[in-house]
Parts: structure tokens; sequence; C-alpha cells
């Protein structure tokens, strides 16, 4: 057995480093403003610089920004192991999303510096570029650069509200860097990230292994019938909208019922035409959104709103139309790595909970590229993108282990035991 | 069998009357912009009197503004026989919305008086001041002086939204009135008026036969769970008021059919909190508005909604509040009225049919000091309060011949025959 198993984060050097980032952006309510590649951003990263190049590990950068801390391994020409979150927030953000991930990944780089037991392959700490999409849209955009997903020349024309483009706000903080930086061969990725949602705090599981990240289906449900006035028109002569989009809210919230457990089905937005009280609606229209990992099963949710759509407009004579928004494929992660996380999970006597991912991640940009796997840790009340946002110190400690464990494993495969 | 039960209105003179004052405020869309009190409803207002005195009937006023034209029966001494409704239109209205009840009234006088067959009682038609409420606020206003529910000196120092008084807009368009004016006593009062509703046209029925007013109830039915994300939290854990909501929403469509047809029950605005796509409300808001005859069937549905709001409540853990916005008690006219203009339809071989008003007129006002009755005819689609109102001349000229029966025979209550 490997003795670098034994290895442990320093718990206090892991919590000091939270709480002194969180001062960079931080927010009268406890959370933070720390927009991609603004001024308290550029403190962030200077921090993860220093502290690097303190513990005597490479730093460098590619030219959309993302920042690189190398632990080179015993062979620096194999392809590396990365570790990836991001330190940019959303404008009234938490402390942790993103954040902990880096700054987990910087404790475990140091963790294993300090053991001298170096592994096979080097350790890649990546600091992506505008995970959020806050202030420069699209989201997850460093990540989607570095895995050839979007081209570098359109990332940096991307502007902001105030016509600054990604370009100039990178030169405005002394990140941009000459070409030809930031290529390497990837073996594997991880990244650890607090779940933002409620399952493992509410079964409390120490752990997530996430296997994957949900497709979504958005779809816009309308109804319309005929306006009318509230007190003369008999129920016999209505065309009501708002009868039949009552029954079609009220289903789509039950499809979890039929369809899973793992269906997440919300109408999250309502718009009635005129919306007066006493005029019978001339028109309803209804948001939705639909996550599951398994794509047949969003195809069936999908499917059996619209023969509900179908079957209410034939019996009530309201029109109802059902109109595709987005589409986003589910992601699955890699089935090898995945394993790797269960198993320094279980070492370490670790409750773990395979889900999947509900919402973007970076992890999700490597994952077309290298074998990559998600580690969540609970967060406080389910609750991110919120100031109040919040972690337990043993949760973060708990992340990092596995996180350590996970990159050590992996750093060492094809070595001679 | 009295010979006045053979008289009938002049039907040039009638629709001639209607397209004359269509002009006073008229929209180039074909309705009607005349405020109560502006100089169109001066027009209007001048037009009748100036008619009424072309046929030598009686004109006079109060010091709210009403115009009362006075055809003397052979006892003036005994209580009048009131036909009453308003020249005054919503900003964009329609043609015939109180308009048709005033210019039938003026025919019925005029029929009668070439007739030389004089009632009994004196006959005499009101135009109430400002019954839309549109400029000046409350509607009905005139009418609810007039019967005493409403304090002149209130009505007279309400304010439109330049700052005009109704005592300054009176003023100004030479309609103030010297005090003691405008007091005789009725023996029952009568308003023809359109439907507003779909239900005479669709049952192919001449006349309506309005046998009270509504009660209403507005209802705020409150939904409060948990605000999240939509991506991340599992059905089993999320307390998500849309769900409720939509069956709330749908089984409010449905009493008619357990409570019967005469209820009319519309949720007809929605407000959620926040309304994104992608966020498990944290609050959904249905503004509910029931109408029904009688105060006990309005009073059960309300039980109901409150009922099925608790059991919702227990079973989904979103918290469900039912708050009483608006309670007006409905109004039941007077039977012997009633079967009058019942009779006067029957007598024209019209078809009737008993039904509820399902708005405020000014009869109501008058049913609180008088009997009173009500006579609809039907409008075309339903449709009130909108430019393109309309009726067709026939059911125009049926209406005016039953006002004309029913007030002959009022007017002869008490005659020797």
């Amino acid at each position: 057995m490997d003795t670098t198993t034994d290895l442990r984060v320093n718990t206090e050097r892991l919590l000091a480093s939270l709480e002194a980032v969180s001062s960079f952006g931080a927010t009268p309510a406890g959370g933070l403003s720390r927009l991609a590649l603004s001024a308290e951003d550029a403190l962030a990263r200077e921090y993860l610089r220093a502290q690097a190049l303190d513990h005597g590990l490479g730093v460098s950068s590619d030219q959309i920004g993302n920042i690189f801390v190398t632990l080179p391994g015993r062979d620096p020409d194999l392809p590396s192991v990365l570790i990836g979150s991001h330190l940019d927030s959303q404008p009234f953000g938490g402390r942790y999303d993103g954040t902990y991930g880096v700054l987990a990944g910087l404790e475990v780089l140091r963790t294993v510096s300090e053991s001298g037991k170096r592994p096979l392959r080097s350790i890649v700490l990546a600091d992506w570029t505008n995970e959020e999409g806050a202030r420069f849209a699209p989201s997850m955009m460093g990540s989607a650069v570095f895995a050839g997903r979007l081209r570098l020349e359109d990332a940096l024309a991307t502007r902001d509200q105030d016509g600054t483009t990604v370009a100039e706000a990178l030169a405005e903080i002394g990140q941009r860097t000459s070409p030809g930086s930031g290529t390497f061969q990837l073996h594997r990725s991880f990244e650890l990230h607090i779940e933002q949602g409620p399952i493992l705090e509410t079964l409390e599981t120490a752990i997530g292994v996430v296997t994957g990240v949900q497709g979504i289906h958005w779809l816009d449900v309308r109804l319309t019938g005929t306006q009318g006035h509230a007190g003369t028109v008999p129920a016999a002569s209505r065309r009501d909208p708002m009868a039949a989009a009552g029954r079609v809210a009220a289903s789509i919230a039950e499809l979890p019922s039929s369809l899973g457990p793992d269906l997440r089905a919300t109408v999250g937005a309502v718009h009635v035409v005129p919306n007066a009280r006493n005029v019978i609606p001339a028109e309803v229209l209804l948001e939705v959104d639909l996550r599951h990992p398994v794509a047949e099963v969003l195809e069936e949710a999908t499917a059996r709103i619209r023969a509900l759509g179908a079957d209410l407009a034939s019996r009530t004579r309201v029109t109802i139309e059902t109109r595709d928004v987005l589409h986003q494929e589910p992601i699955a992660f890699d089935p090898g790595s995945t394993a790797i996380v269960r198993r320094a999970a279980k070492r370490l006597g670790l409750s773990t909970l395979d889900l999947a991912a509900g919402a973007g991640h970076d992890a999700v940009q490597l994952s077309f590229t290298v074998p990559t796997a998600m580690i969540f840790i609970p967060c406080i009340g389910g609750v991110s993108h919120v100031e109040n946002e919040d972690i337990r110190p043993e949760w973060a400690v708990q992340g990092a282990n596995v996180l350590l464990g996970s990159v050590i494993d992996a750093a060492n495969e094809g070595a001679t035991r």
C-alpha cells in the first residue's frame, strides 16, 4: 500500500486561506462581489500566485488568464493530473462557490510538496478565468478556451456592460500572457466544489461523487383563451387559460413521482395577460425548467407535458403551445475517475453518494478532452449564489482530503508499485 | 285590457337618436370617450334636454347634475315611475353602455306623450351623473346621491386627476342647480341596459329579466414555500408553492361544476416571486374573483377555497393564506317590478331569461329606496367597456318596447281599470 494514502491536508492552513481570500471583494452581508477580472479578482489571483511561489510551486498562465500552479512529478513528461475551479464570484455571491475548490487544490499541492513523497505525474492546479459569466458571457469561459470549446479570440473580444473587452480587462489587471504558454497534456482532471443543493446535508453524507451533469430542457407552455369579464361570462362560455395552466403547473410538479426522484421539474415563472383580478386572462405563459442526468428521461418528461397540453387543449377549447427554449444534453463524467474519488473517500471512512450536478462547472468543459470527475461537499441549507452561502469547517477538510487522495492516486497511475 | 299595451316605440326615431348621441365624444375606432361632466358629456346632456323640450316634456336637474325629464301623469301628486341610466362613458368605451337606457327612456316618454293616453302616475327619465366613475370615483355617483347613499357634499368635493372637483366641473358645463330641486316620490324604477356579457346572445334570448346583482368576493390566496435552485433541489426536499398554486387555480375554475352555473370563479392575476424560470418560487399570489347572486353560495365557494388551501398546506408543507379583499353583498331586485318586466316581454312575444347582473348599475343605488328592476338586451360577443361594443337594431327596439310596456303598467298601478 502506498504510504501517500496516510497524507492529510493542513486543516488550519486550509481554513486560514479560505478566510484570507474571503476578504477580496467581501460584502457587508458576509458574501462576495468578485466579478471576473475585476480589481477584487486580481487580489485573489495575486494571493494564489504568492502562496504558490512561497511554497516553491511553479506558476504560469495562458492567454485567457487561466492561472496554473504546478508541482512537478517524478516524470514531468507524462500527462499531468489537473485540479481546477475558479476564484470569481457572482455579483452578490458566496465565499465558497469555486474559491473552495481552488484553495483546497492549493492545500493539496502544499501538502504533497511538504511530504517529500513526489508522485509519478505532475499535479497542476488551475484557477479558471470567468466561470460565473456574471460580467462576461458565456460562463465557464477560461476552461472552455483551455478545452478548445471556445475560440480564444472570441473570448478575448467579449465585452461587459461597460463595453470593456476581456482582453482589456486582462491587460488592466496585468494578467495577459504571451502565446504558447499553458499548453500541457492531461491524464485526469478533478474539481472539488460545494454541492449548491441540499441533498448531501439532508442525507448527512460527507462526499458527493458526481457522476455527471444533468441535461436541461427549458420549455415555454403558452395557453391562449378568450379574454372576458370575470362577472359576466359563465363557466360554460369561457375559454379560460388559467384553469388549464393550473393543471399543467400541478402536473409538472408531479412528474418526479412517476419519472423518478432524479428529475427536477420546475415552473419558475408565470406571465398572465392582462393579469387583472376581474378579467378572464387572454393568455398564460408558463416557463418550465426540467433537468435529469439521462437524456431519455428528459425527453419523456417533455413528451408528457406536450401530451398533457394536447389533451387539455382538446377538452377545454384553450389553445396550448409547447415551445423548446433550451436543450442542453446531460454530461457523464469518466467512470474511472469517479471510481478513484469513491475509493479515496472510502479510505477516509467517509460516507458517499453518487449524484448528478445540477449546474454547469468548469469540469464540464474539461470532461470533453480529459477523463474528469467532480467531488461535492455539502453546503448549509443547500443555498448558493447568495451572500449567506456557508459550509462547516469539517466538510471543507473532508473534501480536501478526498481531493488529495484522488489526485495522488491519479498521479501515481502507471507507476510501478 | 288597457289599450296602452298596443303602443310601440318609434323605431327610426330611437335608432336615429342613438346615432346622433354617438357623435358626442366619438373615437376613430367607433367607440366613445365621454367622461362624466366633460365637454362631450355636456353635448349629450344638451341633446337630451333639447329633445325633451321639443316634445313638450318637463326638464329639471338636481345639485349633483342628474337630469330629470318628466311626463306628468293624470295624478301628478302620486309617486312617479322612474326610468334611469347614464350618458357618460369609459375613456375608450362603447356607444350603448348607459346611453341606450337613457335614449330608450326618452323614446318611451315621447311615445306615451304622443299617444295622448296619459297614465295615472308621472313618468320621470333620469340621466344619472357619473355612473362610470372613470373620471371621478366612486362610480354610480349621481344615483347614489339621489338615493341618499352618498353625501352630496362629499360627491361635489371629489376631484379628478387634474384636481378639478365635481362642483367645478358641473359649473364649467353650466349644470349646477340651486338646492331644493330634484325631490320627488317614486313608485317604481326601471333601468334598461345592454347585458355586457354573452348569455342572452348565446341563448338567442331577446330580453334578460334582471333579478338582482351578483355579490362579489375578492380573495388573495398567498402560497409561500422555500426559494431554491431549479437544478439542485430534489422534489422530496422542495416546498414549491407553484405546484399547490396550480391545484388551487384549477380547482377554482371547477367550482361552478359543483356550485352551479351562476357562479363566476376567476383567477385573473398571478404574482410569482422571484418569477425566474430556474428558481423554485418563494411565493405565488393568486388574485381570485368570485360572483354569485346568492350570498350563501358565495360563502360556500370561499369556504371551499379556504378548505382546499388548508388541505394542500397540510399535505405539501407550503404555507397557504386566504385573505378577504372585498365583500360586496348580492342585491335582489324587487320581485313585483321584475314580474312587470316579465309580463311586458311576454305580451310582446319575446323570449326572456332571468339572470343576475355581473356589474354595478345605477339601478342598484335606486333599489335601496324604491322597488326596482332592470331589463337587459343582448350585446354582440358579450363585450362592453370597449370601443367595438355593439348591438343589433332589433334588440334595441325590443328592449325599448319592453321598457315601454313595463313603465306604462307601473304608471297605471292604483288606477281604476
